[in-house]
């Protein structure tokens, strides 16, 4: 046996110490010793404390012994627990001389050789310079012992160490007074057995890694659309969260790439149209506001003073205001998109709200609307609305398309307190019992109809054609969706049902329409708004999607 | 100059070998001295990985050049970045034997001697391992390089190690070319001079701690804000729409008003700050995820990668990260906010969690922190948080302070299988069971808090104090709220409720605390991310109060 192996084979972590000075030369040969272990990146980062003061020493022997009752207390075996207790674990008191070994980890704030994948080489140098210094003290007939069971907390706070010197442990060193027989001392008094030989294995073959990289397929590559499904699912479950912990956000995403056909979806050019239109029936009083307020609004939207203006200027979304037939002859106006159909509907009361030619020109007009803005680059389409009276249209529409009777499709409007309810209800009820017409929806629309929500509809047919996302607002909006619904159910895929309404109808109706809406504020404004607000959860959607990390790329360890 | 001096001061960090072989005896040899090193609590963790294969050798070389490649770009300096890129810092296909040493982190599952102050004990054991080997190797005429400059995550990988043996690194072993004039490599070719003699100091004295109390005195100011209120009010309702129609919106905005003490309250500067910290009970497998991943999603939120930064990036919301109590020592980083209290709290089923001064250190540093976000200009913090195991530890805190059974306190947590929610429950059960301290708040929470749960509370009355909108976010957060309402009531007026998430302990608390979230969008990742994703919910609300016009300003007739 070498005079090294010799050595490092009696090297003990030492408890019990004789009363014998250490003098300074052994010290100072030993921290040599220390000096001459690796130093990552030539960091030069240990440092060295001495404490030679008895009362530094109580301090520190305090907290050994608050923290090693702690320690104690982990064991609930009580023979273990015994057995703990009668070890002696430290000789911070009785060794004549304390070492803290510590490092800076300041150095850090440079650049580093050799730290990049761990700064931990850092405290690993200093590691080093222990085991050096220990062995040293060793060779010269002297012996050390490693004590860590201290909060480091306080240890730092009592030695008034700067933040940045991170210690190692409090080290024991004097004269050794036994080396119990030549073995550890944990081993010497059973509490353990050390293996015989050290514990080594050979590493004959590389295991493959499977970084799944999305760019790396192209769109056409991907056949079909279940192939398209399963990759888009892993990309959303590896990212660096657990598997769903985005709840609706994780399920718009998938809707989002779907429809936009590929694993990066981006919206672009978001645009929120706010079709306007009258309606016959509000001369009836089902409405808190006279008629006129429809085009008061529509000049409010061209003045930027409604709420959707101010929404959609938060969010950066581009708003269109349509004239789909408001009782009123606007002045050109570049701002205003005109489909006017008529100035207002008729009272369905009494007649057809419409004629059957006029269905098909809103539908017509809903649809030129879409294409340009789809050709404008757009592929995100809000759908909003303004008309007084229109309420009362869409809970019509709505018993009529679904079988509900009209007193569960009637909310209480915009503005309706609940005394004038009744008294709507059996107006509307009259008008549904009036009609002699057909039950098919193309005498229903025109019967019943509105110029904004049959627009609406027709705008969403075409929005679905062009591969956009259909963003539908609230109850009157919803309506649209029913009847664009009724005519292609495809258009399901690309829906986003932006908000739950305070319409009592507009939940029922997105049960119906088995549709989970994003925001539940109690909005009934109508505009849009709801699809303006909302809009942020899709734009956090699409960020998620496309910019977090995943479990590979930020080398995270999945479950 | 002894015989161990001369092998100390001749061990060198080589990257220059012979083709010579490495006899078997001479590795055999080697790994004895390793296995003569300390082993804390005779824990024998350390575990020996042996390569001779050229494929092995080959993959580990690409992962090297790969993090290498990120290594260089780290300096600006465009000398020192030439002189990094002239630099040989590894062997790894030239010298004939590779070695892995690691050591296996599973033994602290047992009851273990020594680790209580700090795990790390076990892998410094290792190091102590590695540099016996050195010395070792040394004295037989070899040579050993280290190499840390890789991914460790995909190191483990492609080397098929469990997850729980943990690489200290890969080292090269041969036979030296060049002694480098016998001194450091680095130091030959001027990257840096290693100082002439260690850096020693003694310390003579000890520093008193002192542990400043918490104020948990609540502000008694009750001032008449009738009149604000009736002002506020009418300015709300004189907007563009129907009264009450924008819900939600109207009441954030009156609260948003009420707490800037303003008409036109602005939201300046939004930060949201995640705490981090670790929790001692998660050793007991209450989570799906190991303790490590709370240290790797700190680096994640440090990178930019993880889900709270794409959505602070995406609505321009400030974002701090602390280290309220990892277990891990993250490089001093201006980016993370050293609140370090302990490496993560002890597990709360044998011990208290943390002392009751760690508990008032704990408020102290979360008072700090939002004080300084304050002073920066900003009024609204969101608060977040990162921890493996956390939900245990807020089930607990939750049923203790709500005198719910624990059985309803507890959610599916992130990521856990219903499978496990039985287990989970006993053994929090247990943890209660076992509890006999008493019945008052300090006690609770030094035996089962968090050290960033805690850290959110004291932050929340400090953001109360500073007239800061307080943006909650889910189970985890709204604990830390519970606690800091205990304390005073009357933050609730700052507090906003951002989400109710898909654990179900969540949404009976928020019914506990009579709090309406704003989204329920069954997300339960933490981090925040329900105050990102709610907060331009928080700016529509600013928006429509500041922005939109009045009855009387738009000319629009009032019902």
């Amino acid at each position: 046996m070498s005079n090294l192996d010799n050595i490092l084979k009696s090297r003990r972590d030492t408890r019990h110490f004789t009363t014998d000075e250490v003098p300074d030369e052994v010290i100072q040969k030993a921290l040599q010793a220390g000096h001459w272990a690796p130093s990552v990146g030539l960091t030069d980062a240990t440092r060295y404390f001495l404490i030679k003061s008895e009362e530094v020493k109580t301090s520190i022997k305090k907290l050994f012994l608050d923290y090693n009752k702690k320690a104690e207390e982990l064991t609930d075996n009580p023979e273990q627990k015994e057995l703990y207790r009668s070890l002696k674990l430290e000789a911070i008191e009785e060794a004549p001389i304390g070492l803290v070994i510590a490092y800076d980890r300041s150095v850090l704030n440079q650049f580093t050789i050799g730290t990049i994948g761990s700064n931990e080489a850092v405290k690993f140098s200093s590691v080093c310079a222990a085991q050096n210094i220990w062995l040293s003290l060793t060779e010269q007939g002297y012996g050390m012992g490693w004590v860590s069971i201290l909060n480091y907390y306080q240890f730092k706070k009592i030695l008034d160490l700067p933040e940045n010197i991170e210690p190692l442990g409090y080290f024991c060193i004097g004269k050794p007074a036994t080396n119990y027989n030549n073995q550890p001392m944990l081993q010497q008094l059973h509490w353990k057995q050390k293996s015989e030989a050290p514990i080594c294995t050979e590493i004959k073959e590389i295991h493959q890694i499977n970084v799944p990289d999305f760019d790396w397929k192209s769109e056409n590559e991907i056949q079909n659309k279940s192939d398209f499904n399963t990759l888009l699912q892993e990309k959303i479950d590896s990212k660096t969260k657990p598997v769903g912990s985005l709840g609706t956000l994780e399920s718009l995403a998938f809707q989002m790439a779907t429809v936009f056909e590929t694993l990066n979806p981006k919206i672009t050019k978001p645009n929120i149209v706010v079709f306007a239109g009258d309606h016959g029936i509000a001369n009836h009083g089902v409405s808190d506001y006279p008629q006129d307020v429809t085009r008061q609004m529509v000049n409010n939207f061209l003045d930027g003073g409604a709420a959707i203006n101010v929404f959609c200027n938060q969010n950066n979304i581009e708003l269109s205001i349509v004239d789909s037939g408001v009782n009123y002859d606007f002045p050109t106006n570049a701002k205003l998109i005109d489909a006017k159909i008529a100035k207002g509907t008729q009272s369905f009361l009494h007649v057809p709200a419409m004629s059957e030619s006029e269905v098909q020109l809103c539908f017509e007009k809903g649809k030129s609307i879409v294409e340009n803005i789809a050709k404008s680059g757009s592929n995100c389409i809000g759908f909003g609305e303004m008309g007084i009276g229109n309420t009362s249209t869409a809970s019509i529409l709505m018993s009529l398309l679904t079988g509900f009777p009209i007193q569960e499709c009637i909310g209480k409007g915009t503005g309706v307190e609940n005394e004038k309810l009744l008294q709507k209800q059996n107006l509307l009820k009259k008008a549904l019992d009036n009609y002699s017409g057909q039950a098919e929806l193309m005498s229903q629309l025109s019967y019943f109809g509105g110029f904004e929500i049959l627009q609406m509809a027709g705008g969403m047919l075409t929005a679905f054609e062009n591969k956009m996302l259909i963003l539908v607002d609230g109850f009157i909006c919803t309506v649209a969706y029913l009847i664009a619904f009724k005519i292609n159910p495809n258009i399901k895929q690309n829906a986003v049902f932006c908000h739950c309404s305070a319409e009592k109808a507009h939940s029922e109706l997105l049960n119906y329409l088995e549709a989970k809406p994003i925001l539940n504020l109690d909005l009934r404004l109508g505009e849009g708004t709801g699809c303006a607000v909302a809009f942020p959860i899709l734009k956090s959607a699409e960020a998620f999607l496309n910019e977090m990390a995943s479990f590979e790329s930020a080398g995270i360890s999945r479950k």
